[in-house]
């Protein structure tokens, strides 16, 4: 698959600054965004395809108005080590169905019951239960199919692709078993730091660092880049979540496109409520500085990477 | 990976009588079945792992005892044409695993909201329903997984085996498009016997002519043997629906391991509901034929795959 070089995202994550600029950070996001919704709307069939319920719920959750940031990490960390963007375009998309499978099944009435996700009606409330499930499955299915059938990639490549992605979404060290360990938390009330860190590492931090580690893959960088990469983005993760609890306590429905104030009525242990405010965004800063502090080994430049990781700790929604 | 020969399926595929008798294919199938259970047992985590309620939940409903009908047929197909054991197994497993997924997400409540399974409480019904959705997110990941990591395979083939199974096992063409097509069908009085086998060839049919393609593909075969092994095996697919919709009618629930004549009661459109009891007896006799007649194309003796259509004419369970 080639692509007209035009399409590329126009800010090169090794251009030289030490930290992109928010603004930099922010054009890159929408490049990617565009290019990743566009080759989305490729992999997913149409909502008039046979049957139109799944095709029309898979793309109601899929195009719902989101940050694509796993995308934008597997694009930040590949072009850090020079991937061109046709080699990356499948993957990143691979992250974005996964992801939002999991979005519309943690949305169900038996898991978070939630009505609200990305500023829209969760999948189930809109197409029905059983419709949301079967959606949630197909995007999965076709997260693995978009990487196998890459064509970009040489086998080797799509295979450990594959694998990664698998373990950072299954069980015991990925996302399913994150979750399962969060809804079993909830129901207790001694849930402390540590145990916290645990859940999110394996309910969004190993999705999010198999995207930069990804990304770093498919550019075909040494061990200790790929290493250095992953490391960044597990704690990334932690500060997406640890930003994520913060806005749920201070942040409007409007401004997140969910239910606010959710955490503190479901009694979940959340970093504001283990350590109250003031303490959580203190967490937040060393997590961040802990990010970047893993890009320092790598001898590219990495100033997208870091910017991102300054928008993550500031962002408002 | 190696395995002692004593391991291998004894009755060998191409053994050169014309349709091996019922006993010669039961005798595979166990060989087969206890293969498969051992390999399972291996790929997927111990119950004492952490989250203990997901894996109890994949194990739960995964080693429920069940016929193993698609890695049957990956091994029947596989060794026809001279696949080894070793390099048949994962990819079997993952057959399997996909296949479990599709039933614990099946028998939940907003779907076909069924209690019993494979003569068991289903998996919702025992852990819960969000942990059994999450189980079957985990059984489904781990199908990918498992084709992904085999290291018996190369590359090459471990990619076209995952887009193989993903196209059968999502939409538009797979199952979970067959799925949605039925519960769609469900609320309509108008069903007619095209309109069924359409569904059925979705819903069950493509994840069943994929598990024969896949034994093939392992094993080499030529395009024109693995386009005849996978016209047997829709057939046989479409087949096992006949008579598991005759079961529905005629057989008790010790002998299916689950309840009977839900179909009448959901009104659902079903061969006899269509036919009536014997035209469906007669259509089934006819796909019978029609698999045989798909094997006359292809050189090597094909005794285990006409025994295995046989025994599904014939199943009373």
């Amino acid at each position: 698959m080639t692509r007209p070089s035009s399409d590329a995202p126009r800010v090169a994550a090794h251009a030289g600054a030490r930290e992109a600029t928010p603004e930099e950070v922010g054009a890159y996001a929408v490049q990617v965004r565009a290019a990743v919704e566009g080759e989305l709307d490729r992999l997913v069939p149409a909502e008039t395809v046979d049957p139109p319920s799944v095709h029309a719920a898979v793309r109601w959750s899929l195009f719902a108005p989101g940050k694509r940031f796993r995308p934008l990490l597997v694009f930040a960390a590949g072009e850090t080590f020079g991937a061109p963007h046709a080699k990356l375009i499948r993957t990143a998309c691979a992250f974005e169905l996964l992801h939002t499978y999991s979005l519309v099944h943690d949305d169900l009435p038996a898991m978070d019951d939630d009505d609200l996700r990305r500023g829209r009606p969760t999948c189930h409330v809109k197409f029905g239960e059983a419709t949301a499930i079967l959606a949630g499955d197909a995007l999965q299915t076709l997260a693995f199919q978009a990487i196998a059938e890459d064509e970009s990639l040489d086998a080797d490549l799509r295979v450990r692709l594959v694998a990664l992605l698998a373990r950072a979404a299954g069980t015991p060290g990925g996302m399913v078993a994150g979750q399962a360990h969060d809804l079993a938390a909830e129901a207790r009330d001694d849930v402390d730091g540590e145990e916290l860190e645990r859940i999110h590492r394996r309910k969004t931090g190993a999705l999010i660092a198999a995207a930069a580690r990804a990304g770093a893959l498919v550019a075909g960088a040494d061990e200790s880049e790929v290493e250095a990469v992953n490391a960044y983005a597990l704690d990334l993760g932690l500060l997406f979540q640890i930003t994520d609890d913060l806005l749920d306590v201070t942040a409007s429905a409007s401004d997140l496109g969910k239910t606010p104030g959710k955490d503190a009525r479901a009694n979940k242990a959340t970093y504001p409520a283990l350590y109250g405010l003031e303490a959580a965004r203190a967490r937040a800063l060393e997590v961040f500085e802990r990010a970047c502090a893993a890009l320092d080994t790598i001898h590219t430049p990495t100033p997208v990477l870091r910017g991102l990781a300054r928008l993550v700790l500031e962002r408002r929604a």
